[in-house]
């Protein structure tokens, strides 16, 4: 897992928690009706949004970002170079039974060794590449709408309790500590919308991107092993898909 | 119907009553000029902005994406295959009698076996896809439209409101109760937005996705089945549209 | 004239007004130093903004918005479908001397009768469709311009009253009044964007997609025509721009 | 010169002033450091964004599009036209030693005298409008940026003064003046950007639209004379970018 | 290095000091827990957002975009036009040795020197920019992600500061300063996100554009190098990238 992610989210509490005792007790800034308010309001309006499944869906995609690991660009490379090796020496029916952990790779390279031509794989797995990027943005379309939603929400929690507090201001003392309530909920829906869901929206657009490009190695790759083309010329393709960092040799 | 929408509404406003009751008369929420302004002024806004039929027929587009279940991907993806079948077992007259729901669907296999060249069948279904998406994105761009308005027009009852008390500020006692009742109108406009138009707005936009999706879907079976493509081909490329795990075998 | 236009543009106003007077005299909304800022500086930052002869063109094309009816994109069809069929029984020529409303489909169909290429017809049919489309943009652009300076010039205008107001605190009666006053310029900055401008940006933009539509039905109508398309598919082709249920026979 | 931008920076600064002056001292708006905070935090912001001479570079852009006369689209128009004809009666050497004035066009002919093909003619040209776009947008972002770094500013002017008026509250009658000398950045950074720089931008987008539109019409004339299109052809083509009223006979 | 940079970072913050010190302390403007708060919570949602060698090099990247010289498009054409001129005259091995310091172009040269067939090495170079683009393009969206979270960490920190001092109102004398405290977060915010995050965010996205513009010139280059054209063409092609003021002849 991504150890940053945790890093990100537990010091991000911690900072702002240790901002709260220096001054005041962490109970003042604790308020059950506010936070359900913020909390409640959010999930509601995500429910309207979008079907129950597609949202828990979500979650779950959102879980894989954070403890799946990330495929590496740089193995798959070498892995395609190996199979386009094996297919120009022993025909495409060397790959028949050559194991391949990537799905979409396995795919593409199935669809080869069945003979089927070139353009129909590549539509194929092109389709593939689209469908992923529309399912996930599903995804990431969801964190972003509650990090829209959040702050939104902590601002009605404030007004209901500032008209509540205008509208008995017979008691000046408690005009402090109402209003101070009231700005809870806009408390909670910043820090939700700002350490939460925008941060993490933003990490699964990221892995959007990064699932594909990957996935347009695997079609450039299937492509150059089903038509044959010369493993140096493949090669020179595929490694540009990596910053001159991580290429070996070049 | 998609139960989660009801939840979200009457749950939405559940919470946000109780919040208030807890602490309130919910009458002092309630304002009748203030929700004319608000519910009233984004009306009007609507009616200069789009033709009231247009505006209609969007009202019942998003009671459509409500109430009716939407077609499933995986369904119309096996009745592909199935008339693929049919079709390179007898023939594409075979076809002329059968019996398909899916409008879309139904015009492509009647262009087929009419004859028509399948160039031609693809770009008539295409004309069906983008005409689709921009009639849904007027509905759409409607609510979207709402919701940036209703907190506008909130916002302008707040002002009306200020305006009028601080114009006569003579008695202090009263200053309270009138900014309560000013803040009304900022109160309704945010949950009208928040929790009404921007959620269905965003469920909309995903709906046009789904329907999109679904005429592609078609429109790449019509092409496998009208060029006579093989079976196992046109199923890849079907196939390649689920998300993996709605995919019976592969 | 689209009567709901009116009714939006009245109705809101009428709505703003009697929220206003059952507090208040309306004499005390009205501020002629303060309208001149927000509606002068919004007028005045247009200028700087787009050419005069631009500006009054937009104003020009926003009226014609409102007054003109709307092509309907049935009818067209339905005279595209009649030119087909005159062609195709009396040749090209049969053509020469009907008469055509609508300006672009009379110049294609010209271009046909003059024996110009398809693709050059077409070709120049997209070149008009888009220098539409940039035409009606400037228009478009200039409300969206206005709806997003007036409430920034609202905001202008408070602030010089604000900070006239603070800078004589010396009289307590005078300050409630004073910041009543300067709250005006940004209630008639919100007023003015939401109610006009921001709506009629928005019916601007909608108005630029129902020409390009159209224009779309006409290049595919007159290539069709040129090309001697089949009638049937031509129908079919053309049928697919309408909503299914504007759809005659299908 | 574009009379309506000295009149639109004039008046609106006029209006301004004039609202000012009416209930108070114009000098009470005038406050050196405010304003060197706005003013000049934007630019220290604009030398981080982008390099010096670039940012001279676009106000120098700026300046022109004020200042020198946009080329008419339906002369060119004519220009082209002519010169096609001349090449159809005496050959693309005709050409050679014709005066054109555009620097786009003569380029364009330059190369079809040279016996250039047409699609590299075309290519380079449009390598030309491309790179045109990118040179103004970069200018056309400056002012942008500007537009929204200047209310910052101003936002950040006027936290600098709130925190000094709020750590010495001792003098009551002190707040007034202090707070409205606080507001006055949030007021200069307002000004600036919705009357000076945000217009401005939005001049230069349009600008470059315009010079797009003119390059597209030397690119199509180009094409049309270098393939020896047929006259009335072309002249139907670019006679389609001038907007109907424009249009001498059609 | 580029010295507008420094003078903006360190001008713009002499004048924001200077602003304080002109009034109060500069100390009345350091708060340890909210400089903590705003510049920690930013780091934390980072992290959150991004895995930590992506920041890590992304802050590189931000680095080599301020010492990094830009290399100049002029002398990469000069050096294609030498490169074409050698290759036309001693063949494409004349290539073979000659040293060229950009990695691009060296790499598409060593290509065509291998005899790879064009429309390979142009699909290589262009995989090579899409994947430098994409590359960019995560260290800018990492810089405008932190100048949207910089603000909103302040107003947490204010938020915390508010509702802190209103719960506390007993002393009447530490409002201010307790608030003046509050204020401050906000100040840090902004001043973080308007002079430092936003300003290098626009900075790497026009280097970003630069590059890609090289890559542009690179590839037509490379292009016309290997498939022969005349060098006329493919210095009017080139050429046509640089502003008519850098172009030596024409």
């Amino acid at each position: 897992m991504d150890i940053a992610t945790i890093i990100g989210i537990v010091g991000g509490l911690a900072l702002i928690i240790t901002a709260i005792i220096m001054e005041s007790p962490l109970s003042a800034f604790f308020n059950v009706p506010g936070l359900a308010v913020v909390v409640g309001g959010t999930v509601m309006a995500t429910l309207i949004m979008q079907r129950l499944p597609v949202v828990l869906g979500a979650m779950k995609v959102a879980m894989n970002a954070f403890f799946d690991k990330a495929e590496q660009h740089g193995k798959i490379i070498e892995q395609i170079i190996e199979l386009s090796q094996q297919s120009r020496q022993g025909g495409m029916l060397a790959l028949e039974n050559v194991q391949i952990e990537n799905h979409y790779l396995a795919r593409g390279v199935r669809m080869a060794v069945d003979g089927i031509e070139t353009h129909e794989i590549v539509n194929t797995l092109r389709i593939e590449s689209d469908s992923l990027v529309k399912r996930h943005e599903t995804g990431h379309k969801i964190f972003k709408f509650m990090g829209a939603t959040a702050p939104a929400m902590g601002m009605i929690g404030t007004l209901i309790g500032l008209v509540q507090m205008l509208q008995s201001l017979s008691d000046p003392a408690a005009i402090g500590p109402a209003m101070a309530v009231a700005l809870l909920t806009t408390f909670y829906g910043a820090v939700l919308a700002f350490l939460i869901f925008n941060p993490i929206a933003e990490k699964l657009e990221d892995r959007t991107k990064h699932e594909e490009a990957l996935l347009e190695i695997v079609i450039h790759g299937v492509e150059g092993i089903s038509k044959g083309l010369n493993q140096s010329v493949l090669e020179d393709k595929l490694v540009a898909f990596l910053s001159p960092g991580k290429r070996k040799k070049d």
